[in-house]
């Protein structure tokens, strides 16, 4: 198979990209397609003595940027690195695509030139959020800040199509957020999709109160964009605020401080588990390719987790399993 | 100043209930008023030598339970200790209102026998959230799971009035909640709340993401009672899940075990300021009478500092601070 790469997407390109593409296809065996500046790109293996055994470079002058307006990807930047990128996965010319660049902007890209799956009412963001004993799943954590109870379903559905076909979970426990668990609790748009959720052939195991979320006792949690983005963000504030209390207290007294000195290492660990909000990129499930949303601030390592992540995503057939979950709700 | 207490009302009433407002009589020096079943209460102090010098009781048997219909209050509940507590707080035979009882039935009771302020559109329930500097105001926190965009400025206008003449906080920071900093994020109903917060009387910050928002960098932050609850349940889940990992790291081995030894106490304090989610009761911010709305798990402690809330609300002169800020705003 092969990665198409928007080498010139996120805070570190394309030095990151370079080499994590790299990594991904000495590990993975991954044929590797880099959209971006050829000189650039020609300069940098060379300079560092990059080992590709199978790489393509297409070459394009524009990058799209954090700040640009993402439907700019369609119009002033549709020559830009990422734009170039999903133009050659929608014409076949590779099978995943990842990026570490705007995340509007890839939803723009996957939604437009990619484009939805059959049936698919609106692609959405889904993230895997660690806990305890093994990561959940989000979605959407902010691809479609106002949601209609439809699309709610949709995404319980994605979701355990990606779940069974990608991690491995059998029969994946589908929840809907929200602010109780009895099936009137919520507005309009939580009690609709309660029941339609309900009807879908998934695992749909009811309402989930957010304090139970971070125990991971759901498989995929399902909401609306915006308080899909909130949880997310929230997770991360909370953990990052309570660390540095914690390294606070560690730090007191000189008594503390020797007792720091034995446990750093794990709470290092620990905070290393829960501090970043998610395990890997986030995948833009409801189009018709693989699309990966690498972290803007990745690492070589963790653009080459993103490029495994396509890899088991495009192996996995969730988009065929996508297309059969819609379905069977229509019939 | 009297108080009236739903002593029925919580998880260890009366016991906690009755005792609460005996140490918040000696300590506040205010006056009490318990409504309930008057046998059992007078035999509680009997058995337990509880000491009161200014107590009434209004007798009444029934009670409103968790699992009741909220709106029963008004109904089959009217005779309940928490409907005879609000009924006599609106006739004025006292100046606030206590009770550890149904969020829900508080919210019924507190916005339709003691009514909302003239003007006021919905009342909104508001909690202080711990941080490591101090704590700040999230409202609304569940009693409106749809609001509009007018509510959340009017919120914004009480959480200002609250901050200020209780909290003592000169020009507080009222912020948005959003999934952006910038106005045009969110769905409609953040934009719209944008330009009207934008428009009060108030120190409004805009926008704040909920990654910003366990650092305490605005005095509230206001969002709709959906996303509200969410977020407040999901520090309490993430707070919680950390710890229990911390610990889980703490007794790894037995060296990590001996350097727990140490620290151990002040992990502790962290926890308990942390893990609890809220800073004393929530306030039901937009009725005519400070209303308290104490945990359902509350001991004597926690009411006796609901019970100061309560007087701190009252003196504070809050309810008239509201309303003078909802005329500046119809002006």
């Amino acid at each position: 198979m092969r990665v198409i790469i928007d080498a010139f997407g996120g805070d570190f390109a394309p030095a990151c990209t370079i080499e994590g593409a790299a990594l991904a296809q000495k590990e993975l065996g991954v044929g590797i397609v880099l959209t971006g500046n050829e000189d650039i790109i020609r300069s940098y293996i060379r300079e560092h003595d990059v080992k590709f055994t199978d790489l393509e470079i297409i070459h394009t002058d524009d990058v799209i940027s954090m700040h640009d307006e993402p439907t700019s990807l369609l119009k002033t930047h549709k020559d830009s690195s990422m734009a170039v990128a999903f133009k050659k996965l929608s014409e076949g010319e590779a099978d995943a695509f990842v990026s570490a660049g705007s995340t509007g902007a890839i939803v723009v890209g996957g939604t437009l030139i990619v484009k939805r799956i059959k049936g698919v009412k609106r692609p959405a963001l889904a993230s895997m959020i660690p806990s305890p004993d093994k990561p959940y799943m989000l979605m959407d954590m902010g691809a479609n800040a106002e949601c209609r109870p439809e699309m709610l379903q949709q995404f319980g559905i994605m979701a355990n199509a990606y779940l069974k076909r990608v991690e491995g979970r059998s029969n994946p426990k589908i929840a809907l957020l929200n602010i109780g668990t009895e099936d009137t609790k919520g507005g309009e748009l939580q009690q609709e999709a309660y029941k339609l959720l309900s009807k879908a052939d998934i695992n749909f195991v009811g309402n989930i109160e957010s304090r139970e979320m971070p125990k991971g006792v759901a498989d995929a949690v399902i909401t609306d964009g915006f308080t899909g983005n909130i949880a997310l963000k929230l997770i991360e504030g909370t953990a990052s605020t309570l660390f540095k209390m914690i390294k606070g207290a560690l730090y007191k007294n000189i008594i503390n401080k020797l007792a720091a000195l034995i446990i750093k290492k794990d709470l290092y660990v620990l905070k290393g588990k829960m501090d970043s909000s998610e395990v890997g990129g986030a995948l833009l499930l409801g189009v018709k390719k693989p699309v990966i949303k690498a972290h803007g601030n990745s690492d070589a390592k963790a653009i080459k987790n993103a490029i495994r992540q396509a890899k088991y995503f495009y192996e996995g057939n969730v988009i065929e399993s996508i297309s059969q979950g819609l379905e069977s709700v229509e019939e």
